[in-house]
């Protein structure tokens, strides 16, 4: 059986994973969702035809969306994550028994029933009693928070359909508003090689920077995202990531991951030189 | 025109390229090379149907390659360099004039004159005075040579064809034996991510370790190459690539470069917890 | 969603079909099926990785094989019909009043349950009160039956997998035992142009041969089979498919057809030169 | 080296060849010419993406387009070939030593000089000193002839591009005029099966029934065009291509052929039923 999921990386380039089977295919009031299985990858889902996770490499993204924040700032005791359907950025954070509050607001329900089927390891921290799951709409959500949050993850599909509200100037000014004077943004941040996505990070970088006074940029390798090389979004009102780091203080904790390490966590702020001149063209617009 | 070129990145994913025309198509006796042109990453060029280098990407390979051990030891006056014959590593080495000697051993010719027809850019340092081209066999060349280099670059295809002996024990050990007392050993390291490059990763570190008193990898965003997660080895008798980096004196040079920079130069060299894991398997084997 | 279903036509020319989604995946003891639903070609299913029948294009395969030898013996009570698990052939067949008995013989009983779930218009005759369902081996079952049928139908898979016993000298020998002395066997017969169907086309033809006097082959244009020139097979006894056909009275007979009329009958006998001397090679070999 | 043409058939199905090479490709004023060479189908030539022809199978469609008006009138002697310009249908015209002087016309002069150095088995008639070959627009040409040809061949692209004007109302009444009284139009005809194919079956059936009182179609088994289901016109002002054939006169010519024969040539009139019904629907409108 051929049979091949293909996504394009760009008009021109395209990354195709052969399928064994289609598991799941349906439509939400939001987008499109699929779940495939595939030799390569594991199951992996799609939202409106791009791919969000694979089991082989999901632990990735999640160590470095919750990690890097978690280690810089261990007092983090109120979390917000918007978007993450998945469940896998929350697995993460439960963790920590340190987290006290879990607010996780998807827009989309369909997602996370779909995923609690078809990816149980991921969600398997969903059912933990500090989260709190909300359907609705993050970009109200936050609007409607002030000075509540210590940390605030914006997992969230690229800037089109559903997700292009978390990319915008009023989101990240209420995400600023919702977050304590001690509070970190972390948001997924695109990635710098392929046109399209080089200038959703560029408008990301350019918005995020207009609010908080620390605004960084820090990278990854996500071998089933585009090109490879994905970036995530450090804010915060306060901490400096690399700074603020005490390694030990994270390492006496004891949680094993696959991705993340303490070294991982100051390197990954360090930028190849074509990206540090496309973050700083952004905002000198 | 729709015509693609297609790169099985593992036996179930594949990357495919938009071709607009392909530019050459030729059988040494060694491989068989062919050039396209693309409007995504411009001119690139396979050997035996993988990709070498993309104009779009070549730099980032090339930065990583060259300026990581010239950073590393700024005192190198000799340099071997092995394979290479698109002429990009080449390139990065005669921007440095501290270099008094460059051999470059490439066992294919017809490698370095198609890429001069096509790529005059990655070839252009070919002609300095300093750079000395052997078509030879580099396995061979090495054995033939003791106390010689204060650098030893291996640019080579995967270890299948004729890249295969660059990979081997012998090699390794007669690269020890050509180097000086204070020489280093760089060497294009296949990648962590899919299990055929994992596996030749494993055993080029195995095997370079067995020599070299340090023996580390560091890795690179190219999203052209499998997984875009790429790594290189960093062998030496005595420098240590990050404690002996003095960021200020190759800053002082002044060196334009598109990727590296003294902190992408640390930062490499912290790797995520999977890829230690496999690179300490490999040398507990 | 970039989702496409791959058949190679040959080892170097392939068919991809734009794949909305994947009703259905499941294996039985025989093969693998596989339902699938596009906007080209509406649902279609697979055995192992092969197109079987599309819902735009089915009806000239069940045209085909059924009309040509109805038409030329009106007279046919008996019939057999091996594989067809989609039920197309069967649909064709019950609109004859004058046939008093179909015996179908399907090795595989989950290709008939997924085709009724899947393909209700396709399976639509499967209840006609003079089917017979057998889930046998149709091999052997044909092997028990003397003087029995008037018109056997094999309308199998390829001469690989489950589909291989229906192309050997035995099973024709056998069919040829089995029909009356103005017996019918019409078969699914590959196709010209690829080599590997050609092969498969010539040892047809080759052995339907030795056991018929009367050993012909028609042409039909499938657009979703391997090079869309397909080939059935027309061995009798006695009757000549084109000098005995009766065009007026199956006219008369006012069955409405998507491909089939008495002219096409004649026609199709009719084949290119090429295909005529492949056979008369398979023949004098 | 995996490097594949891919063609769409439709919108959502498309098939792909596996290229050796690409041996050539450039533009004309009219269009993109691109050669290559595989190893299914020999070298092969596109015209904007689509195949033109390929060394495997262009012997059906050239058979095909001159044998069967030749066989219905052997007195042709002065013939007009409309586009053509891979010469396949000049080679086979020039076997016919009655004819006197065949006017090739095609527009675009590259693709005969393109044709004659990597087709020269199909461009070997061109120089044959009855043909007059003549670089300009077809469309224009015939519209300065009057009662001249007895054949007209109309062997040209999909009407896009520059063929479009081949499929127009105003250059079929001109062809009309071109042609003697007993003038016979053969032209390329399109597919029935995908949809936009089969409007433009329809459009070019339906003008030219306008001007010709005999007006046919006939089908053809061509596997590298859409479908493999391919349609030539034929049109006339008297002659009936299957009522006027006498074969045993043709057959006396002793021509050998891939694929006509004159029992192909009687029945590749009879058409499908869904291919009459569009016909038929097309003249009623």
């Amino acid at each position: 059986m051929e049979l091949w999921y293909t996504e394009n990386h760009s008009k021109e380039a395209k990354f195709s994973i052969k399928v064994e089977k289609q598991l799941y295919s349906g439509k939400s009031d939001f987008q499109r969702i699929d779940v495939f299985e595939s030799n390569e990858f594991g199951k992996f889902f799609t939202l409106d035809g791009l791919v969000m996770i694979t089991e082989k490499d999901e632990f990735i993204y999640h160590d470095m969306i919750v990690h890097v924040p978690m280690a810089t700032n261990p007092a983090i005791k109120k979390v917000l994550v918007i978007g993450a359907g998945d469940g896998g950025t929350v697995r993460e954070l439960v963790r920590y028994e340190s987290i006290e509050k879990i607010d996780m607001v998807e827009i989309d329900q369909l997602v996370v029933d779909v995923c609690r089927e078809y990816f149980p390891h991921s969600t398997s921290g969903l059912d933990d009693e500090r989260v709190n799951l909300y359907f609705e709409d993050g970009l109200k959500f936050v609007s409607e928070k002030v000075n509540e949050y210590d940390l605030i993850i914006v997992d969230s599909t690229d800037p089109i359909g559903p997700g292009e509200g978390l990319f915008t100037r009023v989101f990240y000014e209420n995400c600023h508003k919702a977050l304590t004077d001690k509070g970190i943004l972390v948001n997924q941040h695109e990635s710098p090689f392929y046109e399209e996505y080089q200038k959703a990070m560029q408008r990301a970088h350019q918005r995020i920077h207009e609010f908080f006074p620390v605004a960084k940029v820090y990278q990854v390798h996500i071998p089933t995202y585009a090109s490879g090389h994905w970036l995530f979004g450090f804010a915060s009102k306060s901490f400096d990531p690399v700074k603020d780091l005490d390694a030990d203080r994270w390492n006496a904790l004891g949680l094993e991951t696959g991705y993340y390490n303490t070294e991982i966590h100051k390197a990954c702020f360090a930028l190849p030189n074509y990206v540090k001149k496309l973050l700083s063209e952004a905002v000198s617009k």
